[in-house]
């Protein structure tokens, strides 16, 4: 083989059944098994660092804004004033400093089960947390979210749900669940806002997306599934944001604008009004696969990833 | 390694520096050496039949609608009554097809140089011309389309540039520079529209895409970039129209949708309404680099990606 | 990527367990799945043409002449006499090409179960078996080799068995069996030699080697084990010849030389009587792993290749 | 993909072009550019810890023992009584490991151009050096060898080679000329012998080892090529052996054996007599290539590796 060809450290990820994105890689910072998964956390040529649990990719530095504005600025945007935020799962620290940036919040809790997946985004992944783990307002612990919620009688006004999938044996497959979904209902607020990452929506892998939305959208009035393509992800990331008062598609371009200005929100780089919109406008076979008769997901008939 | 790992025959594509996508085959349709390009369709577990030109993806059957409605729909809908359609470049016909749907049409030349690779997608990609070779509204030409164009007088309605990237030494960057942009100009009726597929639009090799953006807009009054996400592709996919007469924005959904009924357009699964909302609005980062200052690329400094 | 990247169409397989080579290819001449097994047949840049079973490489154009002459004359050689050989397997032809070329060989019967296997290989492979199926002498068989030696009375002074890994599931497997090697053994004239394709010789991967190896020293008195680098398998590849009457290294390279010269063997390229010692002097590791206590493969107790 | 596949983190290296072996790693130890070069320490699935220097692979733990010995024994074997030993490279201290296995040896110096890659080994390669670097023989010294060379009186029994493949721009080529030999030979006793890594002897890439092994027979007049399957390497590797006194052929196995012991040589588990014999007894088309005529390499006329 020539110079320049893809050899040298690699990292190798299943994008689905018979199709695998290789990485090149400058520096593997750490690959070690957590009492709850396989992490790796690299430093690839094309994407900068990665974070790797399970042999998936979960965020990458060069496109990590995408994904987290879009997890989670819709969600707190259409929520009339949020102060009480609670972050399930979302170790690189990035979920919640999305959701600090809004100076209405007075309390973030966090829950991942895994102190150790978090530490070592602490130490290795700097961009992405920018020091939202030392904010006065955070509260971060280390359970089974769902435990947590059952044992607690706290309210929060915007619940943002950032787990890894629900693969066969790994913990994440609870917080997938109608039940749970309910539960996490009776911890929010009036106008309280649920937004969950929600699966690949790409053709061909679409089920667990479809399943997801149709189960929240069995639990909650306005749920909306929306997506957006993540360079490293090669996929178009799904997610479902579920407020109990009104549809994101209700507020205009200006509004959401208007929204973020007035709570001081800056450093934006993906999400305003105009990505708003076009979360929320979706091509047509999606919406009518959104529209057909996916399965609502349950503890006794949950959903798997591969 | 184990059951079910994915190896025998497979195809490597690079997706961008330091990043490669790989596929499992089911079987190699061809795989040979045109007079222009090196040529594979294949077979791939993930995406059924895809076509392969200078080792790039074309496009697949999985989700080719997605990038050929995209590619057309928008630039045929914008035109009042497109009746002269010209294709440059298009071979697995799937272009010509789209432009078809419009019962508007009474005349459809198709200019692609390389006859060999178009008889391959012809016996190879049923699925994709679905006939549109045999409508007797097509002319086929195998020649160079600027060359044909210079020698032309005729003048067309709407006009779809789907040629391959502009590689160093390939034939097709001298079909992506101002000038010949110009010579497009010159063959639109008054109303006209271009369309142009115009590269990548993912972080980090976005300079082709936003150089193609500005190169048209230094020609046309209403260019207007856009994006969509294709999975076989791993990639968001840009592309250009530029109407003479009005922006994309300018249309609601409900406008498109109406004229897609008036003209019988039917068999459509990615556009419509909703979907030419969505394909427009663009995200708050890519707004902010269309609007900077790419170079407009010349016949003395083209632009080639790698 | 750059140029020159190991991108395009490629067939990638297992080595040993975390451990896969990838192959460039040219072309693929055919890929489908006969009766019996997967086949592929490739050009491949590195090493040619390629024979692919079951996603195990087979041979290769550039090196087949080392596997073959290293599998079949040996036992040629070591017969006094070769007038009746009997090849199980060997579906490329050239098994039944290295036996043809000692003029002693009036009769040579091949036993291959996979017809269209067979038939793909005289298509595709004639620089393999260079016209031997044609030969006057032969006589070719496509049925199951176990159940034809049970019925069948004759006699052989030379029986060689190419057939491929001992898949769980595969058909190949009870060939392996201390039983089998007993119907062989009958089938063998007074001075009759057996030679077995006998697994990988590689560490690591060694355990069918040494099991095969044992299995055919319970059955027959001198049997030795032996192995040859062959550089398309990334791997040295194991064998075990089993005279009745001597053991390889009783001969020395000039009695080997004038045996070769004797019968008019010609178009060796591996193969003479420096070779023959090199083949069956073992490195000390291999020699004290040969000695110890592998266990003895049957009918109940099979043994199977990942 | 399914369960199993050869995804997560890996390493791909060339083995020839066209033809690349990927590794499943369990651990990356480093990865550093150093002064002189890239270095990779990994921990992989099939072979266990292994170095690559500029992407090639230089040894693993699994087979290292076969490298090394084949290396270093019979050079050490073929000296009547080596009591100074120079290595030339060999960072690992697997080299000089073997040397001190020689009671006989009084004085080792070792010259590695590359300080922070012996470091790196010392570090994290402690099966391969087991202490020698603490011997109280030896000397380390950090330098070019072939200055080294030029300005030194000392003269040594036994000088092994061990240096990186020969990459254009790499500091390596110069210490594989005609020149260099000379060099080393005015830097042997009366009975002195040099070793040298040599390259691959596979088919398809051998034209560097032929012409190191003609370049060595055109200083030295007992030059002999051999080589060795190394697993890992997919390859079988190459050396040349040049005694001054006698050919490696003229000793018989019982008379290696018979050193080995007299010099208390233990721990051995490649190299032995029979082993001795095995290595320095060609196949016959590369014994047909060596005979041929390949370039003698000179420093106007380098020989490089791709």
């Amino acid at each position: 083989m020539e110079e320049g060809s893809l050899t040298g450290l690699g990292l190798e990820f299943s994008k689905r059944r018979g199709e695998a994105i290789r990485l090149e890689l400058r520096r593997v910072l750490t690959a070690r098994r957590t009492p709850y998964q396989q992490l790796e956390i690299v430093e690839a040529l094309s994407c900068g660092r990665a974070l790797f649990l399970d042999g998936k990719i979960q965020s990458a530095e060069e496109d990590e804004f995408i994904y987290h504005e879009a997890l989670v600025q819709p969600a707190m945007v259409l929520h009339p004033r949020p102060e009480a935020v609670l972050v399930i799962g979302g170790g690189e620290g990035a979920t919640l400093r999305e959701a600090l940036r809004h100076r209405t919040v007075k309390r973030a809790v966090m829950v991942d089960i895994d102190a150790e997946a978090v530490a070592a985004c602490r130490e290795h992944l700097a961009a992405w947390h920018q020091g939202a783990f030392a904010d006065p307002r955070v509260q971060l612990l280390h359970r089974d979210a769902r435990g947590y919620l059952e044992e607690s009688a706290e309210r929060y006004d915007v619940i943002v749900v950032d787990v890894t999938d629900p693969l066969a044996g790994g913990p994440a497959y609870r917080l997938f669940t109608q039940e749970f979904y309910h539960i996490v209902l009776a911890h929010l607020n009036e106008a309280g806002v649920l937004a969950v990452q929600a699966e690949s929506a790409d053709l061909g892998v679409l089920e667990p997306h479809l399943a997801v939305a149709r189960t929240i959208g069995s639990v909650f009035p306005h749920a909306a599934a929306y997506n957006v393509h993540v360079p490293s992800f090669g996929e178009s990331w799904g997610f479902v944001v579920a407020p109990r008062e009104r549809h994101p598609l209700d507020l205009t371009a200006e509004e959401v604008d208007r929204v973020l200005a007035e709570r001081g929100v800056s450093g934006l780089r993906f999400y305003d009004g105009e990505s708003h919109r076009r979360l929320f406008l979706l091509p047509k076979y999606l919406r009518q696969l959104l529209a057909g008769g996916a399965p609502v997901i349950t503890d006794a008939e949950p959903v798997f990833v591969a």
